[in-house]
C-alpha cells in the first residue's frame, strides 16, 4: 500500500510563462487517509492557460503541475482513504479539483467548492488540483504527471464500469452545466435559454438545458467556431447564432413570445460585450449566470437600469459540487448524447505546451475539449505496487 | 353613487418640465367597476422628480398628475369594485401604483408589479398612478389631486381604523424594503446587511432588516446625510456611515467575521460608485440588490470578475406587491417603531413645485418623506355625494 | 358579436346521482367582456365521476353540466375579452377550469387556481367549469355540451396551429404533471422519482419527469393497469411495477444508491396504502407528492416518525397553472412522445354516461384518457354568428 | 496535551432502563485531530429520556452517558483540531450532538445533521453524543460526564466571551426554532405562526418566530403547562392557549384574516391529535413542521384530503445545523430576550436520574429546560493538564 521513497514518476511542471518543463518527481508515502492516482486523462482548461501564462492567480503561485479536470485509477490508498471514498486499488475515479476543509460554514453548506482552503485570494496559500506549488509536499498536485496526489479531503467518485476515460473527463464542462444552468439558474421545463459561447462549457451547458427540458436553446459564437456550434446543433441546441455576422439581440428577442430569454449564460472568456447583451437579451425576471473570466477587465458600460427595469438576476458561478458531478457522469454513461465530439485532441506529457497553448491561443479552432494523456507516453511506469 | 358632470376638482398638472399648473379637471361619472378616492396624503418619490425634469420615462408623456404614494378616503366606488376591493365610501385605503392588466404571464405569476400594462417602455402607452397624462380618460391619475380616479384593475388595500394618514403614506417605501430585503435577497435571522443611502427607500429596508431580524445592519450615507442617519439609528441600525469621510467598504470587512454582508443593498440614485462597492463588500454567496436608478448612466468599472470569484448574486428590484403591502400596513399599524420621524414635511396642492423640488433637488438636507396633502387647503371640497 | 336569444343548444346536465340528461340551454348575449366557446373535445377526470356520484363537493351542487378539461373553437368573443386573451372567433383554444377572482391574496401570488371564488367549501357557491350549476346564469358552465360560456375570469389559451383537439385535451394532466413533479416537488436532472398510479395522472408525470431529466423513473399499478403500464413505458418509465403482485418498497430501496426515491407522487384515488409506502419509499429529505383524492378517507397508518426521522416533505397538490399550462401546450405541439397512446375513447353528448362510468368505474380498465366530442353528433349547430 | 492514561473521570453511564450508575472511565490520550472538552453543562432533553427508558434507538445501545447539548471549555486539544476548530485550552464551546463523516452526499449538501454516520438506523453502529456506547473507544461519548471526547469530526463553536455557561446550553432549543420556524418553513416578517407545545423547543420556535418579524404568534399547551406559557408570552407569543379548556382550531380561524395560520409546528411530545389539528388550522399553502416524536405511533386519523384540498406542506425536522447555531448564538449573546427564564434546574452529575425524570416523566410540571451540571460537584478535578 505504501511507495518506495526512492522512485519517482515524470511530470510537466510549469516553471515560467508559457513554460512546462518534464521533470521526475518522487513517489510519495501514502498514509492512511490518503492515495495515489495514477492520470489517465487529464481536460485542458481556460484557467490552466491563465496559471500557464502566470496571469491571475498563476501570478502568485511557483513551478507547479497543472491539471485539474482528472480522470485515473486508483494507483495506493490507505485503509482509512478507501473506506471514506468508497474505492480499491485499480478502481476508475473521477477526481474534483477542490480540497475543501470541510468545516467552515461555506463547506457545511454544500458550497465546499469556494472553501477558503481551496480559493486563491491575494496571494495567500491554499490547496486545489493543479493551481498548488510543487513546493508544497507532495509535490503531484496536478493531472499534467504520472501519478496525482490524493489528499485527505480530496473530492472523489468512483466511475461506472465501462465509462470511457475520454468521455469521463468531460464530467467537469457537464457538471458545470448542469450547476449553472439547472442548480443557479434554475433552468427547468419550457424555459428558453440563450448560451454564448461554444466551447467545452457552453456545450456543457447545452446538454444541461437539453436534459433539463429547456428550449427553444440558442447557441452563440463567433464564425471562427462554426464546428463548435455544429456539434451544438448535434448536441441539442435549436439553433445557433454566429454573433460576429448577426444580431443576437435581435434574434432573441424576434423569437416566439418575443420578451426574451428565461435564461442567459455568458460562458465566453475575455470578451465584456457579452455580458452587456445577456441583460439585453433577458426576459423580465430573466437570470443571466455570469462563468466566464474577464482576466480582470471591468465591465464598461454595465446597463444597470436595465437590470433595474427588467429586474434581472446575475449570479457569479464557478464550478461544480457534489450535486452536479453525479448527474454528469450519470449522463455520460448513458450514452444519450454523442458527447464523444467534444473530445477532439490527445497529448502525452510530452506535448503539455502544444495542447495549453491548442486552448488558451485557438491553434485550432476546431479544438474543444483537449486531454492530455500522462500514461500514453514516455517512461515505464513506476506507480507503487 | 356617481357623481355630477358639472362637478370639477383641483389638481396640480405637471405641464412641462420643472412645473405644474393648478387646473380645476372634470369629476367623472363612476361605474360599477371603478370608484374615486378623496386624497389625503401623496407621499413624494424620486421617481416624482424624474417625471417632473421630463427624465427617463418623463420624456414620453404629455401633461399630467403626479403622486403615486396614495393614502385618501373612498369617495365613490361602483358596486362590483366595492366587493371587489371589500370597502365603502369612507373608508381610509391605500392604493398601490400600479394598473395591471391580471391576465398576462407575470400578473398569473405574482408579478403584476412589472406587467407591461402598467409598465413604461420605450414610449408605449400604459396606466400606471402618477405616469398617466391628463388626456387619457377619465384624466384624474396622480395623487397631487383632490380625487384620484379608482381604476377597475386598482390595487387597494382598506386600511386599519385608527393609522394615521401620513404614517400610512410610508406604505410605499416600508413595502419595497420588504420585497427588496425579505422577499427578494432573501434576508432572515442572523444575517448582516449593508444599506447604501439613508433616504426613504434605504430607512424602509432598515425597518425591513431589523424585522427579519438581521444584524449587523450598516447604514451608509453622506455627510450631508447626518439627520437621516440619525434616524436610521433611531429605526434600528446598529452602525451608521458617512461614506464620503469613512472608507465603507473597509468598515464592512473589519466587521466581525469579516467576510463581507449576506446583503447589500444599493437605494442610491445617480450615482454608479456604490454598485461597485457594492459587489466589494459582499461575501462570498452574497446578494446585492440594484435599487437605485442611475438615470440611464451605465456602471463604467463593474467589478464581473469578483461577482464571479465570489459568486455573488445581483438582483434588480422594483416597487412592491400584495406580499409586501400587507406586512408594511400591519407594522405601520403596529408603532413598535417611531417611523413618524421620517415624515419631515406636508404641502398643500399650491405647494406641490416646493414638494418636488425638495426631494429632486435637497433643498432641505434633513427632508425623508414630503407628503403632498391635496385636502388641506384651497377650495371647497366637491366630491360626489 | 353577439347572439339571438332565441337560440338554444344541447347539453348534458348532470341531474341526479350517475345521470345526465340533455337538455335545449338557451345561447346567452355576449357582452364586451364575455365569450363562448363551441366546445370540441371535454375531457373526462375522475372529479366528474365524483360530482357526478354526488360525492364531495357534487354532494351540494344542483344541476350542472360536467367538463373541465375542455378544447374548443372561439364561437363569440366580446371586445375586451378578444383583447384580453388575445383571440378572435374560429381560433382554437385551451381553456382552465378555474374562475379566479384576480385580485386575492392567492390570485395575487400566482395560485389563482385556488381561489375562494374558484373552489368548493362547504356549499358556498363558487364558479368553476364543471361544478357550477345551471341555475347560475347563463349555465353553459361545462364542456359537456355544445357551447361552453367564456366568464370574463376565464384563463384561455390560444393554442399553435395544427395541434389536434384530442391531443391538446391532454394539457390538463400533463399540466398537472409538470406543476406537481417539477415546480412543486422541485424535480430536475438526475434525481429519482417513483410515480404511484399509471392512470392520465400518472402518466402526465412521467412524461414531466422524463422532460426534466429525472431518473430512473418508476411507475407502479395493479396487475389490471397493464395496458396503461405499458403506454407509461412508452413514454419514458424505465421500470414499471405491479404492486400487487410485486413489493414496490423493496424495489426502489434495492436500486442503485439504495436510499429510496427523491421524488414520489402518489396520484392513486381512494386507496390510502399508497401515501403510507411513498413515506416508506422517500430518501432522506425526499419530497412526497398527494395528489390523489382518497375521498374523504383519512389515512389510518400515517408513519409520522418516519417523516420525521428521514426529513421528509409532503405537499398536497391541485391542478395547474399558467406556468405548467404553457410548457405542457409546447411538449404536446413539439410531438416528441407519443402521447395518442393517452386518447383510448371519443363519446357523443349522447354517451356521457358511458364516458363518465368507464373512468369512474373502469368499465374497460385500458381506457385511460376518455374525450366527449359534443359536436361529433346530434343536432345542427346553433352557434350564434 | 496529551493525558496521563492512569487518570479517570466520573461520568453517570446509563446502564439498563431508568438507571445511570456513576462510573470512574479512563481519560484518553489525545491526537493531533482530537480533543476532549470539560463539560460545564450539558442540557437534558426528551430524546436522552427515551434513550433512557431504552426505547426508540436506545433499545439498540449498550452503557452509554447520556447528554448531548454539550457547553464547556477546552481541556485539551491536538494541533490539527486547535486550527480546524478555532481554539485554545481554556476556550468556551458549544458542541453539536453530530459526528458526521463529512463526505456523503448529504454532508456535501449542508445536511450533516442527517448523516448516516451520526443517525441511528436498525441497529446499525453509528457515533452521535448521548447515543453511543461506553464500549466505543474513547467511550467517553456523553455530556453528563466530567469530560467529554472530542472527535475529529465534532461540530465546535467557540463561545463570545461573556456568554454565560447555562444561556449558552440553549443554543439547541434554540437553533432548532430557527431551523425549523425560519430555513425550513420559511417563516418570515408578517407571517402568523402556531406552535403547539411550550417546551424547550416550543419556546425555541416562539422566540425564532419573534426574531422574523412574525405575527402573531400562538403556543398551544395545555392547563398544566400554565408556568410555560407564561414564558411563552414573556418571550414574545401573542396568544396562548390552553388546549385541552379552549378550542385551539377555531381560536385559529377566528384570527383576523380567519384564513388559517402561515405556518404551524407541532413540538408536542407522544399526542398524535395535534397533528391532525396542525392540518386543520393551516391557512391554503400553509406549512406544518412536523418536530415531535410520536414514539413510533402513526396519526390514526391523518386528514390526507384536507392537506391536498388546501395545498398543504409538511416537512418532518430533526435538529440543527451550522446556519442556525451561529444565529442562536448570537441571539443568546444579545440578550434582547429573557432566555434564562427558560433554565429551570440545575443538577450534579450524582442526581442525572433525578433530571432525566424531571424531563421525561414531568415530575415538575414547570420544569424547562434543565441541566446537569458535571462540574459542579463530586471529585476533585482531573482533566489532563
Amino acid at each position: 500500500m505504501t511507495a518506495t521513497a526512492a522512485q519517482t514518476v515524470p511530470a510537466a511542471v510549469a516553471t515560467e510563462p508559457l513554460q512546462t518543463v518534464l521533470r521526475e518527481l518522487p513517489v510519495p508515502d501514502i498514509g492512511p487517509d490518503e492515495g495515489l492516482l495514477r492520470v489517465e486523462v487529464a481536460g485542458v482548461c481556460g484557467t490552466d492557460f491563465q496559471i500557464y501564462c502566470r496571469r491571475s492567480r498563476g501570478a502568485h503561485l511557483g513551478p507547479l503541475i497543472l491539471g485539474h479536470e482528472n480522470i485515473g485509477t486508483v494507483a495506493a490508498v490507505g485503509e482509512a482513504a478507501a473506506a471514506r471514498w468508497g474505492v480499491r486499488v485499480g478502481d476508475r475515479v473521477a477526481v474534483e479539483e477542490f480540497i475543501p476543509c470541510g468545516v467552515c460554514r461555506l463547506c457545511r453548506s454544500g458550497h465546499y467548492r469556494i472553501c477558503a482552503a481551496t480559493d486563491s485570494r491575494g496571494g495567500q496559500p491554499f490547496l486545489r488540483y493543479g493551481s498548488t506549488p510543487v513546493d508544497r509536499a507532495p509535490g503531484l498536485w496536478g493531472g499534467f504527471s504520472r501519478l496525482l496526489y490524493l489528499h485527505p479531503n480530496a473530492v472523489v467518485y468512483r466511475l461506472p464500469d465501462g465509462l470511457d476515460a475520454d468521455l469521463a473527463a468531460l464530467f467537469v464542462p457537464l457538471a458545470n452545466g448542469i450547476r449553472w444552468v439547472v442548480h443557479e439558474a434554475g433552468g427547468t421545463v419550457g424555459q428558453s435559454i440563450v448560451i454564448q459561447g461554444p466551447g467545452q462549457h457552453g456545450l456543457g451547458c447545452v446538454v444541461a438545458a437539453k436534459e433539463a427540458g429547456m428550449g427553444p436553446i440558442i447557441v452563440s459564437g463567433l464564425a471562427a467556431d462554426a464546428q463548435r456550434l455544429a456539434v451544438a446543433t448535434r448536441l441539442g441546441a435549436d439553433h445557433v447564432v454566429e454573433a460576429d455576422r448577426s444580431d443576437l439581440v435581435a434574434r432573441v428577442t424576434e423569437l416566439p413570445g418575443g420578451e426574451g430569454a428565461d435564461v442567459v449564460v455568458d460562458t465566453t472568456p475575455g470578451a465584456t460585450a457579452p455580458v452587456t447583451a445577456a441583460v439585453a437579451m433577458a426576459a423580465k425576471r430573466g437570470v443571466v449566470i455570469l462563468a466566464g473570466s474577464k482576466h480582470g477587465q471591468p465591465i464598461g458600460d454595465f446597463p444597470h437600469d436595465m437590470v433595474v427595469r427588467k429586474e434581472v438576476m446575475l449570479r457569479g458561478v464557478r464550478g461544480h459540487d457534489h450535486r452536479s458531478v453525479e448527474p454528469a457522469l450519470a449522463i455520460l454513461t448513458a450514452g444519450r448524447y454523442p458527447l464523444e465530439l467534444m473530445t477532439t485532441h490527445r497529448f502525452g506529457l510530452d506535448e503539455v505546451d502544444r495542447a495549453l497553448r491548442m486552448v488558451g491561443e485557438r491553434t485550432d479552432p476546431d479544438a474543444i475539449h483537449v486531454n492530455v494523456c500522462p500514461a500514453a507516453s514516455l517512461h515505464e511506469d513506476v506507480v507503487p505496487a
